[in-house]
Formats: C-alpha cells, structure tokens, sequence
C-alpha cells in the first residue's frame, strides 16, 4: 500500500512510518517541522535527543535498506498539500499532522487562533485535495478522546442511537471538549464526516486516548531512531512527567483531587490501531470513529503507579490550571479496534519500568523548571504568551521553501 | 443599554441597528463592508437599492435625532476587535458579522477556507476581546437552524436529555450541518459554549431559521434606510427568488421534490426575538440556546404559495445541487422565545403580497442569470471559482484603516 504520513517527523508519526515501512508499504513522510518549532519557542526539548528527519531517514536505510519519501511543507498552504498528494499518490493517509497540545492552545489568544486555524485549515485542504485527485483515498485521522469531555452517560465510538419522543435515529455523539485544541478536533470530525456524505470520501476518525511508552521494534533498533520524549507542562503528557520528576527525586504533582480520568494506551498499540484501520478501510461515502485506547485511569492512580516503583518518590496535590471535572463519571467504549484484532499491551509494571528507565537514563537533560504547569485556563494570557509574544511560525512554515527529496 | 451590532451594515444587522436605536439604547455598528464585496465579486446586487453605511447613518440621524456609532473594520484582526470592544464599552454584542451564504461557501477549496477561517477566527477574536475587557458583556449570536441538519427525531433547542445504559444526562444537541457554512457555525457554537464555561462570559446563540421580508418599522422611514433585497442563487433566500421569477414571468425553481423542510420567520420577529434575548440576558457562565423560527415550510409549499399569488406562475423541479435528503423528517421546538414574549407574524397572503410588491417595484433591476443554481455540492470547484478565481477579500480588509467615526 502507498501510504503518506502526515506529520512524520513527530512523536507518533515517526514510530508509525518506520513500523508501515518494515511491514511492506510504500511510505512517505510529511512534516513542515512545527513540533521542532515549538520546542524552540518554549525553550523544552525532548529528553531523549533526536535527530533531523533527514538523518533518521537515512539511518532508516542504512538500516532496513527501505527508502521513505520526504515531503516538507506546511498543509495550510494548499498548493503544497496538492503536489504530496498528488506526486506520492497515496492509498491511504495517516494524518497526525497538527497542533496536539491543549496548553500550547490555551497559552493566548494567538496561539487559541493558531491552533484551530492551524488544525482546521490544513484538514480542509486535505480533504479538497483527496476529492480532487482521488476520492478511494482512505483517510485515517488522529482525534481524540477529549472530543467527549466527560459526560454523565456512556461514551460511545462516535454515534449514539437516542430514542426520543417516540422515535429513533443513530446521530453523532455529542462533544465537549475542554480546550481551544480540542475543540479544532471537534471542527475536523464535523467537516470530515461532510465530507464523507458530500464526497463520497471514506474516513477512519481515530479519538485516540492518551499515549505513553516510548520504544517500539523499529525505533529501539538504532539511538537515531529514536522518538520525541515529552515530560514538561505543555506538551509532555502527565505520565512522562510522573516518571521524571520520580527520577529526579521531585514530587509528582497531581493537579488537583487527580480523580481527572481519561482513556489511554501504549505506543505499540497505537500502531496497531493505525495497521488495523488501513487493512479494514472505511467504505466509500464512510465517516467511521473507533474509540483508541485500551486502559482508563484516573490521574491520582497514574500518580500512584509510579510512585510504586520508585522508593522515597511523593505525590504533592497543587491547584488545578484547567477548567474540569476533577471527579466524574467515566466508562466509555472500545470495542471497535479489539473487534478488529487488536491485542493490547497494558500499564503493567514492566511497561512503567522501561519508562522511569528511559527517564534515569537521560535525566542529566531534565530542566525541572519545565515540570511547572504555566497555562491557566481561566486566564485569557498565560506567563507564556507576556513572555514569548505572538504567534508562532513553524520553521518551515513560508512558501517557496517545499523540499520534496527522496532519500 | 449600550449595544454593538457586529455586521451591521448587512440585511439583518442594519435593520437590527435601527430598530435598538430607536428604543432608547446607545448603538454601534461594526462592518468590514464584506457583504458588499461579496456582491462585487458575484457581479450581483439588491434588488433593493441601498446607500453607503455612512449615509445611511446621516439619513437616520437627520430622520431620528439619533446617533450610531460607527466601526469599520475586520473581526479577524484582534487589534481592531479589541479596540471597538474597548472604545464602545457595550453591555451587550450582537453578532451578525458572519459571511452567511451555503453556496458561497461551497463555490470551491478558497471560499470553505475563507468561510471557516472568517467566522470562527471573528469569533475567537470577539470572545476573547470579551474575557479580557469585561466578562459581563452578553453575547448575542447569531447561528442557524442549519446546525441541526434534519434528524430523524425531534429537535430541541441547543441541548437534549439522553437517557442511556441507564444513566441520564443533558448533553448538546447533536449537529449535522450541510455546508462548510453551517459548519462554521457549529464550531462557533462548540468554541462559545466552551468559552462560557472557561471565562464565565454569558452567551444566547440564537439558531435562526430563514429570515424573509424586507420592511421593518425603522427602515420603511426613508428609501434610503432600506436593507438588502437578495434573490440570486448565492445570497438569496429562496423566497426571495421565487417572488422574483413570480413577477418576471419566469419559472418558480424548486430544488429536487421540494420537500426540503426548514424554519422561516419574517424579518420583524427577528428584531423582536433580538431584543427579547437583550431583555432577558444569559446568566453568567450560562450557554444559552434559543431555535429563532415561527413556522416550518417545504421548499415545495413555498413556492406553492408564492405561485398562488401570482397568475400564471408555474414551478419547474430542477436536480437539486446540494447534498440534501430531499423527504426527510422535521420537527423543532421553539418556544423559548415564546415563553418570553414573541408575537410571531406568520407567512400570510398579505405578507407574500408586500414581498411580491417589493420585487415588482425593483423589476427592472432584475438579473435573471442571476436565478440559476451555479454551485454543486458534489463538485470541489463549481464555475465560479473558475470565473473568480481566488479567496475574496473584503473591501475594507487592510491594516491600517479602521476608521471610527461618530456621526
């Protein structure tokens, strides 16, 4: 199969174009570099370091001797999503192009702009550009179980049958995501699934929960094939920063009661939620959701694990920045991808020990100012936004500059 | 009460404007004049001649003794959002500043872009403008009933209570728009109510059904106090259009069967719903919806209706360019606004008489290429983006001119 990654270079995106490519698909990678830029704009970087695109790229070769396209360009510019899709002609895009953290949107209204205008615009040039070269394309799409919120009912993958006034309809599920980021999750899936009816396109929206894990069999094969590694306020997730502040002898802060509960999985298991959705595609005219994620925990449990595993580690409860629920109801479904085949590996032990071991090994490169939360949602202009000022540009992110190479 | 009203040099917002000045409140009027671009890139104008916004605003004064303030400028440009909102100090926005049209919006990649980007980037701007300056600004929306899209249930206003696997919950109502249009507006929906919820700002979005009439009170004062008379494919509603084939002898168009269902209301009970939610604020933190229609009618009876009033009129049935059900099921509360005062004014033969009387005064002015649908929903690029070519800007769309002028 011809696949084109969106969003290739990233945390996920990499693991995910290196483990199609061993499997036997053609793969190309897109990124314009945006995550690197946001590193530079918040002055964090990964704690396990990585190499340029380029040079994993090359590495990869060296390696499994597979060739992946590389394709450098911003998706909000049209005429460069036109000329991937239409140069790669791909079978299927995987597309985990965008702005995924909930802080960095919440930061100012900049960045609130940037990251819907960001997300959304480059979701629509994809989709014209699919319905303009080749309608079979199946879309395989990176959402988020933070589409949901946390309703007082079931979750369900996508659509819910309500009976109401004596008749029945099977409609979308109602969202209500908690963050300016989430809600551009939630304007994709609206469009997407327009586009499907309009188009006839077929579309796998994957409301993906939170990952951890940072090793897979392709990456862990050379250190320059390593992924990002993620542990401060803004992008890093709550888990990598419960191991790093356990290594680095901080306390784990919980933000609030910590009864916060949210869907998760492990990164091997996000590809292959990815591998399942490509090999059973979605029909033409289909706007398809699986719920992605294997394990539900709450955020004081998290905390709990891994102070298990480390003597002497704490946990401090501190105010919570966000605007939510710090204890609700939460049970939702996913059952979709099991159906599919997929067998999960779970939070055990074992899996959090290989992450504090990741954390040990590289906790030289910790800057434990990054732990500190720095975006209240309550405030319209965090610390950041007086500190940083506008808008930010992705390196790559100005016409003219759209290296298409193959390496 | 000092009130901004967001668009308003276009049909609704001009009207509107007049209609709160009249009635004692101090008001300003914020355009960027895309409304008029818009005509000038369709080559299209109202049937209705209408004088530029400063001289309609000298005409009312000299009519009144009453002054409006006036903003011309962009609602994507936070500095000039953040001025008008700072300068005018209101105590209640309402927000008509929306580009507006399902076709236009579905012309090709460059109007779903500009449509999506214009609207809720506007929007983000405004609430954010809002936070900041003073959160007890009441923000008055304007959404649509095309939000909803036509569920096989009943529709309720802006929330339902699901009762499901045994647990019960108030979530919003699902939306299934048809455009990039109306999608624009169910992201300013989700981005609003989030907002609400974060900055405790207080919010009515008032999901309107189509609006038909020309004449209200205030702008039957004076020709030059008119608003728009649109009948073309793009901007005009459809009865609007079949009152103007009526009396030009032409064929009554009817989209497929025509049994398309949608909410309509005369453009009086628009202002008066207006004032109703300015009356009767939202509390703080409250996401307030109200469904702002007063009957429901098939495309099929409309233009029954229409031709009944005119001798020798005939309905042709065309294929339908939209992605529409063409028989579908329709039932949508609406009593909100009734609970809090409205005396609707229904589609009376007397009403389609004035709308008839109106277009046969302005016949001469009347462009019958104008009549024809020139946008498929099926097609990525309909014959007028071929002719047009790239995403319009507005005429006052620069930095660096914002005038604000009191007149």
């Amino acid at each position: 199969m011809n696949i084109l990654v969106l969003g290739g270079d990233g945390y996920l995106g990499w693991p995910t174009a290196l483990y199609l490519s061993r499997r036997g698909h053609r793969v190309g990678v897109v990124d314009n570099f945006a995550r690197r830029g946001y590193d530079l704009e918040m002055g964090v970087e990964s704690l396990v370091p990585i190499v340029s695109l380029q040079r994993r790229v090359r590495r990869w070769r060296e390696i499994s001797d597979l060739a992946v396209d590389t394709y450098v360009g911003d998706l909000t510019d049209p005429a460069f999503v036109t000329q991937a899709v239409t140069s790669f002609g791909p079978d299927a895009v995987v597309h985990f192009a965008e702005q995924r953290s909930a802080p960095y949107s919440m930061i100012d209204r900049n960045h609130a702009v940037y990251s819907q205008v960001n997300n959304v615009v480059g979701t629509l040039n994809l989709l014209y550009a699919i319905a303009e070269h080749n309608r079979d394309i199946h879309l395989v799409k990176l959402g988020t179980m933070g589409e949901y919120g946390t309703p007082n009912i079931d979750i369900e993958e996508g659509f819910i049958e309500i009976t109401h006034r004596g008749r029945t309809d099977v409609v979308p599920y109602p969202k209500q995501p908690g963050s300016f980021y989430h809600l551009s999750k939630v304007h994709d899936s609206h469009n997407i699934m327009f586009a499907c009816r309009i188009w006839g396109i077929r579309a796998t929206d994957l409301n993906q929960g939170i990952v951890y894990g940072h090793e897979t069999e392709e990456t862990g094969l050379h250190p320059e094939l390593a992924t990002r590694f993620d542990y401060d306020g803004v992008f890093g997730t709550v888990l990598n920063r419960f191991c790093v502040q356990a290594v680095t002898g901080n306390n784990l802060t919980v933000y609030g009661s910590g009864g916060q509960t949210r869907g998760m999985l492990n990164i091997v298991d996000t590809l292959a939620c990815i591998e399942l959705a490509l090999e059973h595609p979605a029909d033409p005219g289909e706007f398809r959701v699986f719920n992605q994620f294997t394990e539900s925990f709450s955020v004081q449990q998290m905390a709990e694990m891994v102070a298990a595993e480390v003597p002497g580690a704490n946990i401090e409860h501190t105010s919570d920045p966000r605007v939510e629920k710090e204890e609700h109801y939460y049970r939702a479904a996913h059952t979709k991808l099991l159906d599919l085949g997929l067998k999960p590996h779970l939070l055990t032990s074992t899996v959090l020990k290989s992450i504090l071991a990741v954390a040990e090994q590289y906790k030289a490169n910790v800057d434990t100012a990054a732990f500190r939360p720095t975006v209240n949602w309550r405030s319209t202009a965090s610390e950041l936004a007086t500190a940083r000022g506008s808008a930010p540009r992705a390196p790559a992110d100005h016409e003219g500059d759209q290296a298409v190479a193959r390496v």
